[in-house]
């Protein structure tokens, strides 16, 4: 039996945009949120992995949106490690409506960053067993984020800012989900919510470092997104969104 | 007897900084919500005020810090509402740590805005009632914020992007300071934290507006700044800032 973790969160007025909808960099923090409490009682909290010279960093989020929370409402976050290799785990996340209805599935990819070298980390069976998570040899071949479309897209530049860098001492995962986003200007966002998509993350940003977000719509449909954060010739991050027309709250 | 409101928050990793402490701007949407619910809880929240045509707008911030919550504490936030003339409502915050210590105290000084004319409206005894807040006279007569020394000072740019707007409508609270305080730049915020202040707001920044923030250090005394930020030649917010060493964390 895998072990699953849950957790009540209320959806206050600051973690809304415009639609009164909970935004995508929020509901990673909330997700995040939950998930490090999960591993602590656990056992294998942050410091637990720290002092082994370790962390987990995340490699890829892969969105299903049936309906964002709306400001005030309460929702439960559920979440269980569901499978690992020897580089990766995978964890699943659930946002339930106070009826049990899904509203989101979130599956998150992670790996261990070893410090000393900066490289990643084999996984040992002692730092995952508490979860109960299913060890299994098959590496996920997971679909990559279309590559950008050229002829039509906007660009944007952002420089990091000094609390883009939280108490991990990383530019906060939620910080590449505003780039992203934000690039599409407003008058798509105000238009289009998001129902789905796929973020991978390559090489992280650091400090003083000033990034350029692209993104451009699908000539095909208009309803995809694709995305991608690079400076100089580095690729930090690329990402696909699906959207439908905005419900506008009654 | 004043309606006091009080309400536990926790203080997740995403709220902080790389001092593993709450950052200011954090806080201003913890104190805000609080407000909020204890608005909501007395039958004249948001909605209700919005009814009238009104909105309740923050004219000032003054912020007395002994100690910033750190990541994973809890903290207690109590909440009254002091005292009310025919223009303006002020409103005490309390941040209080599970043994009962005071670690902030937080005045906000609040004004009532009406829709149709976006000119500031009078306060009547029916909105206020229930808070059971003294009618005084007398208008407080507060510090305003120091101007800046023009000859040494960091100024930065920044756009207003699409999910600095909240539920409300307008560029949240915290957004502001994080704006004024990024100036300032890693070298100063890395070696100081912040101890108190005063944030006064003159000028709503709308939507794709570029404001320049602009901050110094004051030549009597390092440990104060001050900052203004604009934009063209409005003038939407100025702030001084009091702050001392670091404390590492243990």
């Amino acid at each position: 039996m895998t072990q699953l973790y849950k957790e009540s969160k209320e959806i206050s007025y600051y973690m809304c945009d415009r639609h009164q909808r909970v935004t995508l960099s929020m509901l990673v923090n909330l997700l995040l949120d939950v998930s490090e409490k999960h591993s602590e009682g656990l056992g294998r909290g942050e410091t637990y992995v720290k002092e082994k010279g370790l962390s987990w960093i995340i490699l890829r989020y892969d969105f299903d949106i049936q309906r964002l929370p709306k400001v005030n409402e309460t929702v439960e976050i559920e979440t269980v490690a569901t499978e690992y290799n020897k580089l990766f785990t995978y964890r699943d996340f659930f946002v339930k409506d106070l009826e049990g209805n899904e509203l989101i599935k979130v599956t998150a990819t992670f790996a261990l960053l070893n410090h000393s070298n900066r490289k990643m980390a084999r996984i040992t069976e002692e730092l995952v067993e508490p979860y109960k998570a299913v060890f299994s040899k098959r590496i996920r071949r997971l679909a990559k984020p279309q590559e950008i479309d050229n002829s039509v897209y906007n660009e944007k530049q952002y420089e990091v800012r000094y609390f883009d860098i939280d108490s991990n001492h990383h530019v906060n995962n939620s910080h590449y989900i505003t780039w992203l986003l934000d690039s599409l200007g407003s008058s798509y966002l105000s238009k289009f919510e998001i129902t789905g998509g796929t973020i991978t993350f390559d090489k992280e940003v650091n400090e003083h470092q000033i990034i350029t977000s692209v993104s451009s719509g699908r000539k095909a449909d208009e309803l995809w997104t694709d995305h991608v954060i690079t400076s100089d010739t580095v690729r930090h991050c690329q990402a696909s969104f699906k959207w439908k027309t905005v419900e506008k709250e009654g």
